[in-house]
């Protein structure tokens, strides 16, 4: 049967960085790589359209599709919904918690053709490349109760912090068998010695931990996670932590790069169905001009390959082909510096064509 | 009335640099500063003698002090205290709760001796100078409920991240009246998109911000401001934000300075009474060695007198010393590098009290 994947350009430059993708997606077609393309509505533009940040429509198509690929959702205009179930990130969330999507891939890569964009010292991070498994379906993200409310005459907002041991176990395991293919070094972030649902979350990764013996657990805070990312992230293989403090030290991770335009990532569930999008925003200032790296987002189709559609040769194709555009010293414009050419969304996408 | 000073030396290296600053404090009292000191049991040397992270005693003490100096606390022999109310951290947490200190000022400043120690590039963190304001009594740290729990036929652990009005507002009068004293420039950071929590902290900081005109207030979310402190940090005058973001902000921002040896902290209530200590932790590696960063600690003792004790001229001349030294290039093995004298910790308190 035919696999089914969904595009959903979402807001800001969405639209623009999914054209690219799906012009490479389209060379995979050409290759024989057997899938149905569509697309849907999803974030701000959605809510525009429709009223709702994730029409029925768009949930529909992403159940049945294999793998998703999103650009990106959010901007400025609408952040002032006042109800915050109507806004574009709720698209996002919506999408991930309905086709369960709990296991997050972040890499943090550093290309050596752009060691130059870092702010950090090239000895720091040269070769630096280390994995986040993020937890996408639970913990403080999800939790009930959650809300404002008047108490003793003043208003409260309170979230729930939550994970059973399933849901931990879940994502644990990922993780291990991650670490099995990569460095066989797997560090869980937690903040167990202030909150009780790290504590759990700390004993069922040693629970799990016998079952992979090649694996080497270790455990931080996640404060001092923060700290030995700054300092020395080269001593990092795969980190493994809950949807909050994923989604700060994944950020921060890939800001170590200083191409957080060139990296994708891959959100999966128990049955390898897949959303695939770029680790950056939707960057509303630069919308519409032309201007924005597509990279991250055909890095993204090549994870989807690999992860939900098992075809690893066209993933690596893909790889080598944007390996090749910036070995031949093509960059947009927030990966250039002098001495390398500077081109646009769609030239970039036309260069990665080319060497495909 | 003599004002009094409790000094906790706390666990690890807490007594070899609190014995360096408790020097600097009395080289104070020796230029007419009026105070008495005492100390007392914090943590887990509290625990093995008492079995007490924070025995009434101390804390009947640290009530009557104007102002506490605390070493740190924590360490590997205290982390399989099964009753998490028996940990180290607790003797900490308890200060801070019973105490009331909501104010915690973290500064993340660069000295421009020690810029080679950055992991950064020299252009990117250079005259680093950021404030962090972090709520201390509040947010997930103290939220109920909290626990370990079955439900459904497994365990489930949670924790309540929640913040009142009077609490934000409170935090959020500190952070715009620093901004004042400072570069006038205020990032309230939140995840406001996704934790209803937050959404009330914004709207709190939105409220205060017409009462200090002079102040430019903006918002980051946490995982930008993150990505943020990597990419330009120099971008930030003070930050502002809850319990659990600031601990990892904090640390990360002090991180980027590569001296974490270097930065202290205060953590003051309504009435000015307020706790002293360096950002970094007890570091039990190399604990009992002379061979620890007294520095932190003792420009710690000049928070407290600018901060608690209304003697900024005191405060002044501390920072001096410190400069002095640095500039006559001893460091201790933690910041040294070729070309500069390594010395022990009492060899750095030798020093900074010759200069002072
Ligand atoms: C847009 C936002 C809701 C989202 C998150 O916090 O998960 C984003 O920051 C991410 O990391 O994918
Ligand atoms: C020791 C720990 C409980 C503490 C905290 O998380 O607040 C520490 O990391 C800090 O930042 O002072």
């Amino acid at each position: 049967m035919t696999r089914k994947i969904l595009v959903l350009p979402g807001d800001g430059i969405g639209p623009e960085i999914t054209a690219q993708a799906s012009r490479v997606l389209a060379a995979c077609q050409a290759r024989g790589l057997d899938v149905e393309v569509e697309e849907a509505l999803v974030g701000g533009t959605a809510y525009d359209a429709h009223g709702e940040p994730l029409p029925a429509e768009t949930l529909a198509k992403a159940e049945g599709a294999r793998a998703i690929l999103l650009g990106a959702v959010g901007g400025p205009q609408w952040d002032t919904i006042e109800d915050l179930s109507k806004r574009p990130e709720k698209g996002l969330l919506g999408l991930r918690k309905n086709l369960g999507l709990f296991g997050n891939l972040r890499p943090a890569i550093l290309y050596p053709q752009l060691a130059e964009a870092s702010s950090l010292k090239p000895d720091v991070v040269s070769g630096l490349d280390i994995m986040i498994v993020r937890e996408l379906t639970g913990g403080i993200y999800f939790g009930q109760p959650r809300g404002i409310e008047e108490r003793d005459g003043e208003r409260v907002g309170y979230n729930t912090y939550v994970y059973s041991e399933s849901e931990i176990e879940r994502i644990g395991r990922v993780a291990f068998e991650m670490a099995q293919k990569r460095g066989k070094k797997l560090c869980s972030v937690d903040k167990a010695n202030v909150l009780e649902v790290t504590i759990l979350w700390r004993e069922v990764m040693e629970r799990l931990a016998p079952e992979y013996p090649d694996v080497e657990l270790s455990h931080m805070y996640v404060d001092n996670a923060a700290m030995q990312l700054v300092r020395a992230p080269k001593q990092f293989d795969v980190i493994v932590t809950g949807n909050m403090f994923g989604d700060i030290l994944s950020d921060a991770a890939a800001m170590l790069t200083g191409s957080i335009g060139m990296l994708p990532s891959a959100s999966l569930n128990q049955s390898g169905q897949g959303m695939y999008e770029p680790c950056h925003g939707s960057a509303p200032d630069i919308a519409g001009q032309n201007i924005a790296n597509p990279l991250a987002t055909i890095l993204s189709v090549a994870m989807m390959l690999r992860y939900s559609l098992d075809e690893p040769a066209l993933a690596e194709r893909i790889e080598a082909a944007v390996g090749k555009v910036l070995d031949d010293g093509l960059r947009t414009a927030d990966i250039a510096y002098p001495g390398t050419r500077q081109v646009s969304t769609s030239e970039m996408g036309d260069a990665v064509l080319a060497a495909f």
